[in-house]
């Protein structure tokens, strides 16, 4: 089988770009993760993984991750991303991550409540929620970007 | 390398969420993969991979998943999901998937033949096809989802 | 953790088929990739990767893989699919994919000066690059995708 992570952290991150891509790119390296292959997932803490804020991982390497991103090309438009984790007591957690033409603080609200209807649908206790949130202001070619990394 | 899958199971889930990832976290919990990382790929069964249904996936587990999904904010949609696999003789199979808006008799006839198109493209014998197929009437926030789950 | 993969190539292709997904997995035969499972990554080449065009990979095999793909519904429209990689000295690489409703030699440039600024935003001189891309013109439903696989 794949390996089960053990660790993880939350990131985000947000950039200009001269193309959609390199924007996203830019936005990967202001999150500090723009040197490895992101692999997304879709999104489960694994039980008893260690929460490792600044983390380094190697560049190239292959890194469950979950993410959400948004590129906007109209000027002066707000976008954000965030990613949240919602943890138990004892047992996984789950990741949640949203992205749209909010401010920070609404994606942030909005974010919390989605962790909170997840553990709701699985008859569980949300002990914490961490949250990383970006939000962005479009001049050309913008992409904010929020993920949650995951490591051994 | 990393490890080829040895087993897979197909499964499909519908649920209402209060927001659009919530309502695919509840599809993902109505098919039974809730909480695993799914990793999606694309998407061919490997050579001598068993079918395993009721295969129990450990918390937080990266698992490869051929999957689909359709999201509806159209209160009174049918959307289905549908999930097939072809099986040859001896050799790989070729897993496809199908959403959209119509009804599970519609998309469970539809991914057959698009299961037949892809073995005639590669000039194999198609032995036995298994599907399974989700329909959703949407209330408020809907999602279908089929999936193809592969383990070790 | 998982494997850092160690090989890679470039690889483009187009197909036609009765269905999106079917002509989408038509482009992967094309390509020569039709009988694996692509997971899709974001987008870094591993130091020291080994450049190994006309590599087999078994089938069902789970290939990290950067790529895109389009799939137009619009009889004579011109797509286009490229894949690109820029080479450092001595250190990791940056993949970029693009597709678009252009020519081929429109997305070769476009492309080759998106590398271009993934390596401004690095601070990195860039050595070579090395693309891979492919036109196609729609008659149904047409599908052209541009990939680079990587393998150990």
């Amino acid at each position: 089988m794949l390996p089960t992570p053990k660790r993880f952290f939350l990131t985000a991150g947000c950039a200009e770009g001269r193309s959609e891509l390199t924007a996203f790119d830019g936005a990967l390296l202001n999150a500090g993760i723009g040197n490895i292959n992101l692999i997304k997932v879709s999104s489960i803490l694994p039980p008893h993984a260690e929460f490792t804020p600044g983390m380094e991982l190697p560049a190239g390497a292959l890194v469950p991750t979950a993410y959400g991103s948004i590129i906007s090309t109209e000027p002066g438009t707000i976008i954000s991303a965030a990613i949240a984790v919602g943890l138990s007591q004892d047992s996984f957690g789950v990741i949640m991550e949203l992205v749209g033409k909010f401010t920070k603080h609404e994606a942030e609200e909005r974010i919390r409540q989605m962790v909170g209807e997840s553990f709701e649908m699985r008859g569980m206790t949300l002990m914490e929620t961490k949250v990383s949130v970006v939000e962005h202001k479009v001049n050309k070619i913008g992409c904010a970007l929020a993920a949650a990394p995951m490591w051994y």
